[in-house]
């Protein structure tokens, strides 16, 4: 398992390389390059002798309880893979690669017409995926299983429905009834060697170890990892826009936290892996939203950002600042969308996928139903597909049941915060004075160490009591922006 | 063999990761990937079906002309790589590491004793290892095979006889006979980040292709290759040494076109790569010194690097620059001698392991005899074993038969740069104007080109009529410094 992921985490360097510091004429090979560890590490995995030697383990009774749990993982790990058979794999990956063509030609021509033929193809494959790899309950539910473990149509519908109710009211009343605050001085020019410095001391102090790690500048910032004691960020500097940078920063820096706190005696393992993409994004977003968009973090961190930028912030206080950088607004796309109008974002996402998979919805009026719901949900006209129904990467690469793990993050992270401020002496106090690390000691207590022995909604329970309640979010979006725009 | 490539890339990717960007902690996992690449590598090339395949394909009418030699070399390859027993390689990689340790040991202390005992292991090993290659003639050329095909002690010993007594004459009687020329100015500050961008400048002079390859700092400056058209080169900045940064610069630079200008089209295969250690330190040495410390040089491009550093070089025109960056003297340490010194650094080296292996010289009193050899060959009296017998980490890394091939490649370097001369018309005036194009076209045609078509004397001979001749390097050397030394 170990020399397994040794291959992956290689073409995860080589990924790394080609976002970062890859000269141009370097891709025609190193596509190979990665294209030859990945299959040699997925036959590796998928020999019929990985699954003999799984299915022996797992009867063994000389097993720890930390072998035993890896075992019973990885051969849950072999059996899904193994379901797909070699001829399936090689169709989708060519329907793939068709449909991401066919997306760059939409998105040229800014016409979703031109998609639409591939996406049709795509959608039956991921039907027959879904078919092949099985599923008590709803079709959708074998997709959504890949990336979030357990998760289901029938919990989920329930979720998106208050999600549709609750929160699409609250923005609405926000809107009609909340008192706006100035932010234009957000828009300043801010130097990029002061806001990459700034990034980098954001980055210490939430707990990011840069002895096993670094970050650099890419296109789209993201995260990766190669052990626990190599996880790397990217981050991307815009002069126009401080508050991208800094919100990018401390997401990724969220996410590496995570991968540093796995247990390196696990390297490889599945008990040295991240539970889900739910609870990868519950530490991005807890440590971007409810911890870096919050006063207490802004009370340790203005006076010295005002000494950096003394001009831009020549006049304004903490409570205005505040009252800026969590200004929000129904907008058309969702990766600029604010903490809340989000999950509007995704909640759209869902019903589509979601129909689409079960047959109810068919591609040929997808453009105008996604403007429909844009139209209903955040109240905004869609004025052509690039702005719309084309501006995600996802069904073009196959990610359905991708998207709602967004959200899960999202709210995961609001019932993991609330009960952290509950157990953690002076939580608050210690953030308004810039340390973290009550705060991040608990997380790898709860979570982080555990790797995957629990599911989300496991972690969930142990952690809160509860399975994933959207009532946290609420109570927090609500108490927090009901303030903000005087409600 | 284009898979087996590109795992060999691949943990060569991860290698330029570690000398140049690395957290400190990912070195644990860092080298178990590494070995996991490496190992797979080595397994999937020495696989019995592998000979099966290459055996077959070799009786084939049915290939052109570059398979077939393609498929001949890697016969070869195959027949060298399984020659050594699985049993073999791992004691030899376990006496590798204690060797390792030990002489790192022997370093921290200045002491030879201490390394004694494994070296002894080393050569014990060493000589098996020749035993199981086989070679005609003397044990030494199944190791020296192995880094310059071809390359024999029958014509090495002739070769390094004339080293030993037209060169060891020479540079005495430039010490006792010539006029020494000042060079103080040489140990001026010069600022890093003016070092930087003349280090990019001059390689973008040379030729080399910043589109498929990038420079980085390291702690030693080396090139590395992932593919023709991703060929990166390092190098490190002195403040006080501004010609080591400009030599380091223009001998990767030098390294790295010939990677550049071998042919795409035979990826991973024979015929893309380069053809030996010498034809490659030919390569570098030809831009480092045939090329980069000649007038014509610093004609194109003194006024240029006054201009950077007016202060530095205030009241110095070309002619007192020319002399001072080539003034030689004995030293004891060989990466930091002179063009014409080095090959009597070289010359004891090659007379010690060529001793060490035939069973000559011991391993007893090896320290001495280093030390003696130093005393007649260079006048210098080493002081200690550290800028002694310890110097370097060959021996400890088992690389017996590979110093040879720096001061072939600085001979061949001669011999090819004469020849280019007499080819190329123009040349001097072209590189008088900074215009190196008509040599890097002419080094492409000639050697670039062919990969590992033609064994280094096999091009020699194509090149210039004759195999390796010293007096082409040996006229070289006193037409330039006869000039510079008023001789």
């Amino acid at each position: 398992m170990q020399k397994i992921k040794d291959l992956e985490y290689a073409a995860a360097v080589l990924h790394w390389d080609i976002e970062t510091y890859m000269p141009a004429k370097g891709v025609r090979f190193r596509s190979q390059q990665m294209a030859t560890l990945q299959a040699l590490a997925h036959e590796l995995f998928t020999a019929e002798n990985t699954g003999v030697l799984l299915k022996e383990l797992v009867e063994s009774n000389n097993l720890d309880d930390f072998k035993k749990t890896n075992v019973q993982l990885s051969l849950e790990d072999y059996e899904k893979a193994t379901k797909l058979p070699n001829e399936f794999v090689k169709e989708s990956s060519v329907i793939r690669t068709e449909a991401f063509q066919a997306w760059l030609k939409a998105k040229e021509a800014n016409d979703y017409a031109i998609f639409r033929p591939a996406l049709t193809k795509m959608v039956e494959n991921k039907k027959q995926e879904a078919a092949l790899l099985g599923s008590k309950g709803h079709t959708y539910n074998a997709l959504l299983d890949q990336y979030e473990k357990g998760a289901e149509v029938e919990s989920l519908d329930a979720l998106f429905k208050d999600v549709r109710e609750k929160l699409v009211a609250f923005v609405k009343e926000l809107k009609e009834k909340g008192q706006q605050s100035p932010n234009h001085f957000l828009k300043h020019i801010f130097p990029k060697d002061e806001q990459w410095e700034l990034g980098l001391d954001l980055l210490k102090q939430i707990g990011y170890d840069f002895e096993a790690g670094r970050q650099d500048i890419s296109a789209h910032p993201f995260t990766t990892n190669f052990s626990p004691e190599d996880v790397r960020v990217t981050t991307r500097i815009d002069e126009k826009d401080l508050m991208s940078m800094i919100g990018s920063c401390i997401h990724e820096g969220g996410h590496a936290l995570y991968e540093q706190g796995l247990p390196s005696e696990q390297y490889g393992l599945p008990l040295g892996s991240a539970t889900s993409l739910g609870i990868h994004e519950s530490q991005s977003r807890l440590w971007e939203n409810n911890v870096a968009l919050g006063l207490p973090y802004w009370k340790a961190n203005f006076e010295s950002l005002q000494k950096t930028f003394p001009s831009q912030f020549s006049g304004i206080n903490l409570q205005s600042f505040y009252k800026a950088i969590n200004q929000v607004s129904p907008n058309l796309i969702r990766i600029e969308a604010d903490e809340l109008h989000y999950h509007l974002h995704v909640l759209i996402r869902y019903e589509l996928e979601k129909g689409l998979i079960e047959g109810t919805i068919s591609t040929e009026n997808l453009n105008k139903i996604w403007n429909q719901k844009y139209r209903d949900y955040l109240g905004v006209n869609v004025p052509d597909d690039n702005r719309g129904v084309l501006q995600d990467i996802h069904w073009s690469q196959g990610l359905f049941g991708y998207f709602p793990t967004y959200s899960l993050g999202s709210f995961y992270a609001a019932q993991i915060y609330a009960q952290a401020m509950k157990e953690i002496p002076n939580m608050i106090i210690e953030i308004e004075k810039g340390n973290m690390k009550p705060l991040l000691d608990w997380l790898r207590e709860k979570i982080h160490r555990h790797g995957r022995r629990y599911t989300s909604e496991e972690l969930c329970k142990q952690i809160s009591g509860e399975g994933l309640n959207l009532k946290y979010f609420m109570d927090y979006a609500t108490r927090k922006y009901g303030e903000i725009y005087g409600l």
